[in-house]
């Protein structure tokens, strides 16, 4: 059964992208154009009643939510590609509380400034250049946290990459090469490093060239 | 191994603690007065860098994030007590999906809504009604589509109560019965119905009384 990824030009799409190709799983990509509102479709709300994306269905099966896809892709096929949860417990716990830091301490910021920095007006928000210099200060505490993390252990969630990884690369590319604040990551010796690692995998690269960002 | 919880006033700690009492797994507690800003001591800062609660210590094991520690328990014993993760990888997805919703669709507008109504003040914020009237419509729209699913569904994950459900616990808690905002759930019958449900288990009744919120 071939999987079918909706929404592929989206940040949080690529989670899942890469997380099928480093498992070597089948899939084909549905656009949704969010700049036009597809994903505030009668159609789409039927699959995703947030109307946001990503969804996936494999055959019967509908989930949506980035971070759930990639975790039941990893553990459903744990064996195929790459591992990417832990080989215990305690591994995936630990790769567990850092895709928890992703979404609650890096991600927000992250995401909030690339909506007053770059996309905003795609969206139909008026950037606000206060919310930019407050989302980059906060940004760049966890980025002190992650450094000293990263100075320790070669990927975030241990010494082998994980969801963790995957989880940090759209936004984290986006800081890079869209928004000229790489200075966030290249000041920083080990999550830089970091970064260098996991995105010149070939999992990242292919994704980012099959489906580029709408700006 | 005992388990350490620290912090268990506090909302996102009570996740972790119901968890254990439903897996039936032996814990103790180590206060944290966040009142007081001891999750910004630097003791504390070594055990969790962010500074914010829950953490544990398993022996040498130490984790943080609410719901990777409840994930880590739900899967390390999970022949034990309650099965909160279900039976198959699908069953799984959903749970996890449900998970996300709770920690990207309703804990952020039900935590403003906390802080903005609640407990502001003890942390130093002053409220903001604007915020608060915000947050309640946001969490309007959120809970239109839980009713949606709770009208198919007997729990949020599936037919069993699982971490989709404890995860809620805590802040729907706060509305019904600290912010006089128990419409909110009262007026959605499969919202209250499920509401009912899971604040009627053991585990929820015993974690609440022991570990009475600050405010």
């Amino acid at each position: 059964m071939v999987v079918k990824v909706y929404g592929p030009h989206c940040a949080s799409t690529k989670r899942v992208l890469v997380c099928l190709v480093e498992k070597e799983i089948e899939f084909e990509v549905v656009p949704v154009d969010v700049t036009k509102g597809e994903h505030k479709n009668p159609e789409y709300l039927k699959l995703q009643p947030f109307g946001v994306v990503p969804v996936i269905q494999d055959g019967d099966y509908t989930l949506y939510e980035s971070r759930a896809i990639m975790r039941y892709y990893a553990e459903k096929y744990r064996s195929e590609g790459v591992e990417l949860l832990g080989r215990t417990a305690e591994e995936r716990g630990v790769v567990e509380q850092w895709l928890e830091v992703e979404a609650h301490n890096f991600n927000p910021p992250a995401y909030d400034l690339a909506v007053h920095v770059l996309f905003g007006p795609l969206l139909g928000i008026t950037p606000d250049p206060k919310v930019a210099e407050e989302s980059e200060a906060k940004l760049v505490k966890v980025l002190d946290v992650y450094e000293k993390r990263l100075s320790k252990s070669k990927y975030l969630g241990g010494d082998f990459f994980s969801l963790a990884d995957i989880s940090h690369l759209p936004f984290t590319d986006y800081i890079v090469n869209k928004m000229n604040k790489g200075y966030l990551i290249k000041d920083r010796k080990h999550v830089s490093d970091w970064w260098d690692d996991i995105s010149s995998r070939p999992s990242w690269k292919k994704v980012i060239e099959l489906y580029p960002p709408p700006i």
